[in-house]
């Protein structure tokens, strides 16, 4: 019988990157300036998914109406531009580059998923030091619906040319690990992006790790070998 | 059999201001002006704490050192330069205002104990109409041990002159809560500080709400009447 290939998929913000607290307020600081007053947890709850739609999910739960297109183009370029002022603030998550070069040291398929665009992923991508020239990200831009809807990750393994049910979803966001059930793919999550163990194990993470540190040093668990 | 007299207190930032995130990310900033690197999550969920003491219990946990008071000191100042920096973008949390008003309308006392400085806190009461010339507001100046010790409470308690065993004890995060059960109170949690629902049952929350909106619109469960 031939051993099946494992391979990972891995969401970056709050996953691989510390970044979900600078997404957060930046989000924030441009619906602020659009007239849309939303408490910040609320916005954090609902990161992970793109941002058009955890908006105009915010906007019906809190009763306002829809944005029109140009208002969410509007809203896009806001967040990008307050986001790009935060930057500097980010890093890479503990073992995060770690955990890359072991993948790539045993010959295991991985890549990144994001809801992201690529023109906010790729100064993120450069703090891990990961060239999207050469690793197949998947981005916002390359599929129709974002998480939770499965397409980035069926994307992603696409891409690396594996098959989805021998694939880890690794996230920070309970979006992620829905998308991983709804692709058939096991979900892994990481306490890092700053959601509770309890909300991602309720979502179906089949193991909660706090960082891609954390996830390194118990890799057998998850099946990380050649 | 004369009837006890509820009373209320609260917690400041992340249950009465939507200040958590904003203090996370100052405390990140000054942290890492001092050469400590800590991942963004793990400052929110120490957040609520006394500053000095979740540096000393993250340095801890991280293999560090404790830091000596000096250091201790300059730590503090930093976070409130790049607290006071940000707090522009802070506002109260949606039905704060009103819930204290209410509150006030029915003759059921209320105040806030907050782990923070008066230096700190000062200018997020001014965003919620709080004058601490007026209200007994119990800040981390006036108790030696801040929270998840229950000081902060019992102090609170003693200055409306109600018992600590007929007061609610209303926060965002497990340090709140657990002070509260040490102390003698009800704990009722809001998830508008970021933390998970589960986290603050685990911790003993007899009630969890979304925001003091919601706290408000269900005031009765808590026994919120004169």
């Amino acid at each position: 019988m031939e051993r099946r290939q494992t391979a990972f998929l891995f969401d970056l913000d709050g996953t691989l990157v510390d970044s979900v607290y600078q997404h957060v307020l930046a989000w924030h600081e441009a619906l602020e300036a659009e007239g849309i007053n939303l408490s910040v947890w609320r916005i954090h709850r609902k990161i992970g998914m793109s941002g058009g739609l955890f908006t105009n999910m915010l906007l019906r739960e809190t009763g306002g109406s829809a944005l029109d297109p140009e208002r969410a183009e509007r809203l896009q370029k806001r967040h990008a531009e307050s986001y790009g002022r935060r930057s500097k603030e980010i890093r890479p998550l503990p073992g995060a580059k770690e955990l890359l070069a072991y993948l790539t040291g045993e010959g295991i398929p991985w890549t990144i998923a994001t809801s992201g665009r690529m023109a906010t992923a790729r100064p993120t991508l450069d703090t891990l030091g990961v060239d999207p020239d050469k690793v197949p990200v998947v981005t916002r831009d390359q599929v129709k619906y974002a998480k939770p809807d499965p397409d980035l990750f069926l994307a992603a393994a696409a891409r690396l040319g594996v098959a989805i049910e021998d694939s880890y979803v690794v996230g920070d966001s309970v979006w992620d690990i829905l998308a991983a059930r709804r692709a058939r793919a096991l979900g892994v999550g990481v306490l890092s992006g700053g959601y509770g163990e309890a909300e991602l194990e309720r979502a179906g993470a089949y193991r909660v790790y706090e960082d891609p540190l954390a996830l390194l040093n118990h890799i057998d668990e998850v099946g990380g070998r050649r």
